[in-house]
């Protein structure tokens, strides 16, 4: 698998001069990322962007790492049987046309599956975008950057059974700034699927928390389930074709069967795989996963100068089943010595409307460094005119106690600059108190 | 209830020459907004902004229409006493320090309620922030234009028991450039509350949709629930307060009781308020409802060149009881004329991975002129590169065709550039498929 991700020579066959067609930009990809090593493929062209061309990669005396497919599917046997004979290790096909298309593209596909098995050529795809890894720059997405950002490094890996969805949440991480290590599109998945991609990420070392958009399992569920139960990291998974119309679209699009959304999410609770209902979920949580520590139990303290947003972060979090205990007598009198009597004490705790920083720096320290609650979540509302800035300094600062912490803050200019602060102190920040507080879930269900 | 809204003369008592005082950022509104008949009030300053201080309502001549109140809670009784002497028709109580503090507020609050029992004089708050009216530049907040941008006019009106969520939200449609009518804080509505605003604001001309936050109702539920009745708009309410803890925490905020959420869920359902689950779902619903026409019935087309997004609000839409009716033969025959027979004519109607926009138009003409669909779930995934720009004309143009539409769309600076295009053209657009589908669902309701 490693030479997916880490291919020292790289074949792209079909890559094309003409801008704008999909083997230019992605033999352009590897030709801007410098990469050194690397073969464009077309038996008419002799160069591309100054790089000699083969006619086959059987005329490349070089060893090649990793081959990446973009020519007509009916073309593709005859150009896999060439990288078979050549041994290359790792082939990507993005080409489309296949099971995904009717009768005749599954039998294309049946070929191509059998001519695998035979060997030990590793194929991703057909009918996907391939792989992007932030680390080692390996890029095959024919998207252009204009339309497609592609996301700066970090810890969380990302599957994606389509290629829209997948490129679209790529687009979604890269304008929001979080970083990805490694994304790979598998399309209809005919050899590497997701239990080999998880068990593969379950390993690398850059990679903290896995996302996955899955419509229909490639492999076999069970097969599935127990490479998912030896990784020791959190997997989140948008599962789509859960409604009956659902499934029969999922048929439509993929052609793989959907199967019933009740016997996936039981599999996932017991699997310990965290379900998202939609991609905003699905980011929240890993953001939640790979930034904060998990809770050792379930006692949250919500601490806020706008009382509302406090309510409903409680209404969320008892639905939600978090506890959410008042301060002991004991720590509310180390609280009150320091602030003014009106501040209300229970929980949520609300610094009410001229709160400043320091109130907010004395209730996470008094409630953190106390053994009484287990994470907190901040809500601090800087349309208020007596916040200063620094409380991000101070909720930062409280990392130190080692519990996770969550913020809810919106607005507009002045609050997305405090939010920035404090996303790139690793504090994830949600929208409304209701995200906030789910993402606070699964990090005291983790 | 006029003179709240489009004063002649405005008096503010409590104006502040020190900058950053409440009452300095009040007067400052309406001196900026180029209110010509404006009485500052202060026994311990001659003049503001080059503008004559008074000691008291009573030693200004003219009439004056509004008054705002920006004094300490203890002082409040005297000076509202004076705007009763003066016969002014509209105050707004700013000061906090009342019932929400406890037992001493409460009868300060009392005497206050007492003395307007026995006037003419008309009374908003006390512990708000007042007004903010994009037509006629009213403007109590005194949450400085940095921290707490002012919405562009528009026909979404919003009143708010708390001031933090109110001028949250307030700075939220800031951000998002969607315009508002009027923003109305009531506070502890101990005179004008929220049966009697939404009243107001059914015959409001500039008014299309009345969005709500409450935590508890300050008038009675019958009442309410009579005046809302009444009103033919839309009225959409974020309730906060729903559970056990989130009603005590509501009882500490405000000291309003919360009430059981089911009573209030039952009570809206069936008088068409239309309840919303957080501030998402609040903006979501009146920008779909200040925007597009209801739907005369379920049946809503999905088209899209994402399958796997297709899917999901598919997955949506049945789980929310909406008709996804396949076309009919006929239709299918006319659309597949025009378009490659490989498309996926099922619903959604995956146009595939390399639809360009006069695919759109086939199909969103097609289907929308049709008799067979009510409304069109429009999932154009810009990241995807055959798909033009003028897609974003396409879905513009099918507004003539007089039914809903709305469109989900993401991404980064490429995507979000045909978004603004598509929100300017009054196309509401939702990041997530679910959020798309449950804004139709209350087109399709209301």
């Amino acid at each position: 698998m490693q030479s997916f991700f880490k291919p020292k020579s790289v074949a792209i066959i079909g890559a094309s001069r003409e801008e704008g067609k999909l083997g230019h930009i992605i033999f352009r990809n590897f030709f801007d990322n410098g990469f050194k090593k690397l073969y464009p493929i077309n038996p008419n062209a002799d160069e591309i962007l100054g790089i000699r061309c083969y006619k086959s990669v059987l005329d490349v005396k070089d060893n090649i790492d990793l081959a990446v497919i973009v020519v007509p599917a009916k073309v593709v046997f005859q150009v896999l049987s060439d990288c078979v004979k050549k041994k290359i290790k790792s082939v990507i096909i993005i080409s489309s046309g296949f099971s995904e298309v009717g009768e005749e593209g599954k039998k294309l596909e049946e070929q191509l599956k059998q001519l695998i098995s035979k060997s030990k050529t590793r194929v991703i795809g057909p009918n996907c975008v391939g792989i992007y890894d932030a680390y080692s720059k390996v890029d095959t997405l024919f998207l252009s950057k204009v339309r497609c950002g592609r996301p700066k490094k970090g810890n969380i890996s990302f599957i994606s059974q389509s290629g829209a969805v997948g490129s679209t949440i790529l687009d979604i991480l890269y304008s929001k700034d979080i970083g990805i290590s490694k994304f790979i599109s598998y399309g209809n998945g005919i050899d590497v699927n997701e239990s080999e991609l998880i068990e593969f990420l379950g390993k690398d070392k850059t990679t903290k928390v896995i996302i996955a958009y899955i419509e229909g399992l490639r492999s076999n569920g069970r097969i599935f389930l127990e490479k998912v139960k030896k990784v020791k990291k959190p997997i989140i998974i948008l599962k789509s074709g859960k409604s009956n119309k659902g499934t029969k679209a999922v048929s439509s699009h993929t052609g793989s069967l959907a199967g019933s959304s009740r016997i996936y999410s039981a599999a996932f609770r017991q699997f310990g795989i965290i379900e998202a209902n939609n991609w905003e979920e699905l980011l929240d949580y890993s953001i939640a996963l790979s930034t904060q520590p998990s809770a050792k139990d379930n006692r949250i303290v919500i601490i806020t100068d706008g009382g509302g947003f406090g309510v409903l972060a409680t209404d969320e979090a008892e639905k939600l089943g978090l506890n959410i205990p008042e301060p002991s007598e004991k720590l509310k009198q180390r609280i009150l010595q320091k602030m003014p009597s009106y501040i209300s004490l229970h929980n949520p705790i609300d610094l009410t409307g001229d709160a400043n920083a320091e109130r907010y720096k004395i209730a996470l320290t008094e409630c953190l460094s106390s053994k009484e609650y287990d994470a907190a979540l901040v809500i601090p509302l800087f349309q208020v005119p007596t916040l200063e800035e620094k409380v991000v300094e101070h909720i930062i600062e409280a990392k130190k106690f080692g519990k996770p912490i969550v913020v809810c803050s919106v607005g507009s200019d002045f609050s997305e600059k405090q939010n920035k602060k404090l996303i790139e102190a690793a504090i994830p920040v949600f929208p409304t108190p209701e995200r906030a507080v789910k993402a606070l879930r699964v990090l005291v269900r983790y």
